[in-house]
């Protein structure tokens, strides 16, 4: 019999689990080719805009795989709905039955994602962090630092807005974190001040332009054909530019657009799951200029989904 | 407030839908280039072995959007289990709520495709049928003859199996039916009987190799790269060749296994909704050869979960 999980059991269960771990895992059998990610799906609307994401995949000789519906319309705000929605659906990978329908209306999307940033930073970020650069105000903004707690020690953070409304709103927010944040509508305070900066916005253009040695930047925000937050000539200039996925990341995100310039290949990109994996190095120096790539994997879905099913 | 809605809330509404007139008006909309519907999503397991397709798409200015999402697990009837099952999914187009969980367990998909089958054999069909042939025994060799009810006035049918068992059951689940029902594992029985066959069958090998001048055949067992149940040379001399989808039947289906071919030529194909909309002949004559392709396309589930959660 199918189970409908609401969004507040989800909620209840997630503080049991070990995502860093689960979602680590995860990226680790993805890049030893244990998982199948099929393409993922989409729909974009224009009127009012709209995008909706199909990730689904299955962990071989896994007992489930898992379809999860993700959506963004950045007008709900306007009539008092978040803009994101969704669910995770579960099924029986022998049988195709549906297990569980998690309903965590995005909840669980952002989550991965934010878990993702962390793991970069993990195995990625320089060992000495003054500053953390938030780019963007929204979910993610506030989420990528709550995630970055258990991993980095630095408790300053400058965060980067487009209006000084929602850097007000984004502090006013996140009164209850432990972080000593400043806010800033100029992006060389996050690029000269943070030495670990994660970008997150829905941007269609590069909002950082240059970066300094002894930097990591994990770009979550650009994961469709069109988007980009980092100039491509970052990519060009880092010493390690790693993917969530390099099938995904080379027809989206920052990487698809610096392939676009003619000039960045492929062949130097790092798959996040060949570092946690051992295969790869991650950053050697702490001069390293660091970039990570992500843009939402099926197998982070999956990882999430047992883990709240089993918790249950 | 998403609504989940079972099996058996389906199964009371559906006959309050006039499903012909409605799947028509989406096949319809689709070929005016109304509707969009990306590449179908697909996974495929091998121990044991199961296909999962994931349909979805939109009518522009429609209200919704639906993910469809059907599974078949060929040896589930080992376990005493169906081997379809899915759900349909209702979202909101101006904000991505989810609307409605139609918990259909395939139900629907089997409907609107045996509903397709009966446009099909509505437009294409020559007038005088004498036998309509059935090449299968399962769920759609039943329900397809249902649905042609309506639309031939023809009693007869002639029903090929692989196995005199699956045949004798097929006879046993259909005494209720208003159908004279002759068996036979001679496909020769069907060719030379009927002047209307559907196909229904997951075979990857041709079942029929040749065909009689005025016979419409409907080919909707072939959904994939691999399945196949008329032999090429028929889509060669027929005189129309029919699509439900010229962008689904140029890559899966029988028209793509002509293509393989390396003969037949995808200019010559017709889209069932332009026949439908007038924008192109159907049979014109007693003595055609007719073929219609059906892979599925997401607008019948569109179609199909609008018209069940209306009449709700």
């Amino acid at each position: 019999m199918m189970r409908v999980v609401s969004l507040d059991e989800i909620k209840t269960v997630l503080p049991k689990v070990d995502l860093i771990s689960d979602i680590e895992t995860g990226f680790a059998s993805y890049s030893r080719g244990e998982v199948v990610v099929p393409p993922v799906g989409e729909m974009h609307f224009e009127s009012p805009p709209g995008d909706v994401h199909i990730k689904y995949g299955y962990i071989n000789n896994d007992e489930i795989y898992v379809i999860k519906i993700a959506s963004g319309f950045f007008q709900n705000t306007d009539m008092g709905l978040p803009n994101g929605n969704g669910m995770m659906l579960v099924f029986n990978q022998k049988t195709g039955q549906p297990i569980a329908i998690l309903q965590d209306e995005a909840y669980l999307t952002d989550v991965r994602t934010a878990v993702a940033g962390a793991i970069c930073a993990k195995y990625i970020s320089p060992k000495k962090v003054d500053g953390i650069g938030i780019v963007g105000t929204g979910v993610q903004a506030k989420m990528q630092l709550e995630y970055l707690k258990d991993i980095i020690d630095c408790r300053k953070a400058i965060v980067w807005g487009r209006s000084e409304a929602s850097l007000l709103k984004y502090v006013a927010d996140m009164k209850d974190s432990e972080f000593d944040i400043a806010i800033t509508q100029n992006i060389d305070d996050v690029v000269d001040g943070c030495q670990l900066i994660v970008t997150c916005t829905p941007a269609e253009r590069p909002l950082i332009s240059r970066v300094n040695p002894g930097t990591h930047i994990t770009a979550m925000g650009s994961d469709t054909l069109s988007k980009q937050e980092l100039d491509s000539s970052i990519l060009l200039e880092a010493d390690l530019v790693v993917a969530d996925s390099k099938s995904q990341c080379e027809i989206r995100g920052e990487i698809h657009q610096a392939i676009k310039s003619d000039r960045f290949s492929m062949d130097t990109v790092v798959e996040l799951g060949e570092i946690i994996n051992g295969d790869k190095e991650g950053r050697t120096s702490e001069k390293q200029i660091t970039v990570a790539d992500l843009t939402g994997v099926a197998v982070q879905d999956i990882q999430i989904s047992k883990a709240v099913l089993e918790h249950l």
